[in-house]
């Protein structure tokens, strides 16, 4: 696939070689990840909150309650700008100066439209749905008229994207391998735990396959 | 503890009862969150940079190379907004409307300025290095002069902050109880693995307890 463009706004400034631009990472990364961060400015204030995201294409799909702040903000064709973060693990240095962490990252630029039009709703709360959960789609009651109305979809066009990925062990060299300090990787991957049923449930429903073994796609970059 | 003042830039709007300003919650999930957002605007453009953050009483630590765009604009007292948000779990009601995360967020407003003197410089660096990592900073090799020269570290007053939490159950009621679907809540925890010895390392270090055993201080809302 091809590479988004690299422009004054993408670049990755610090740490360039852990940069990437090309759409198959930046993808990914927005895959795998539950949760985004939205920054906007309004009279040069920003904002920042976190929500639920999910990618079709090269758009990414928000959503929420109408009236919301943040999304009359996207309606109204401001810029935003969309951060995925996945946090690997712990780089525990020998020296304090290399001490890191691992992680990908996704931080992409656009504007955004509401979708108003219900069948591309149904789609896009689809495209949510799925993001979140595959599977669950199918078995939940869909959305009647009166939520469909309560909720508003934005789609934002990514203009502009780049990943920053940093994986593998301290960065240490020179005499200070040598210091005598244990020095690694501690892993912190999210790991599904068996999951609670709801309490307020009327009948014996047993837990679908897809929340059983739910696993995130994990992207690895090596 | 007293409460951060509420005002048009912090008060949660969407679902007003999951919002908290006392500092007792919003500085506990500042402490546990591993990775902040940062959000500034530059000519009405927003930016959005995951990184490394610590609290250190009504103050947020930043740090990063010296030069850096976002350290820069901080440093020349613009205004930012940071959220740091830890994902609980999914919430998967009957309805796809219903549908939820359980999480615990706190987005902050401020403006900051560089902290320039090497004493109160290492002592922000022992604050970020324990708040990742709680032993580490006796251990690892501190930061020499030159090191600390290329470091630059903000802090960041907190004017006012909101947190917003949701746990629990999915939100069902009346005759959508009765749907024939399986509803609740998966966990989905970080949990640390063990840890990977750097290949680079020239003696047999053992894995510190503080590695070992490592644990984020999680702080139940319940």
């Amino acid at each position: 696939m091809t590479d988004f463009p690299i422009t004054a706004r993408n670049r990755v400034m610090r740490y360039p070689t852990r940069g990437a631009y090309d759409r198959d990472t930046v993808h990914r990364i927005l895959d795998e990840g539950l949760v985004c961060h939205v920054s906007f400015a309004i009279d040069g204030q920003p904002f920042l909150i976190p929500t639920i995201h999910a990618r079709m294409g090269d758009r990414v799909l928000l959503h929420g309650l109408k009236g919301g702040r943040l999304l009359k903000h996207i309606e109204a064709g401001n810029p935003i700008a969309i951060a995925v973060t996945l946090l690997d693990g712990l780089v525990l240095a020998r020296t304090v100066f290399n001490h890191s962490m691992n992680y990908r990252s996704v931080v992409l630029y656009g504007t955004g439209r509401a979708i108003e039009e219900p069948a591309a709703k149904l789609a896009a709360l689809e495209c949510l749905t799925e993001h979140v959960c595959p599977g669950r789609w199918a078995d939940a009651r869909p959305p009647n008229d009166k939520e469909l109305m309560a909720t508003t979809i934005v789609a934002v066009d990514i203009e502009e994207a780049a990943a920053k990925i940093r994986q593998g062990p301290p960065g240490d060299d020179g005499e200070d391998l040598d210091y005598p300090v244990w020095a690694g990787v501690l892993p912190l991957p999210v790991v599904p735990q068996p999951a609670s049923t709801d309490p307020k449930q009327t009948a014996g429903y047993p837990v679908p396959d897809y929340v059983r073994d739910y696993q995130r796609a994990r992207f690895s970059v090596f």
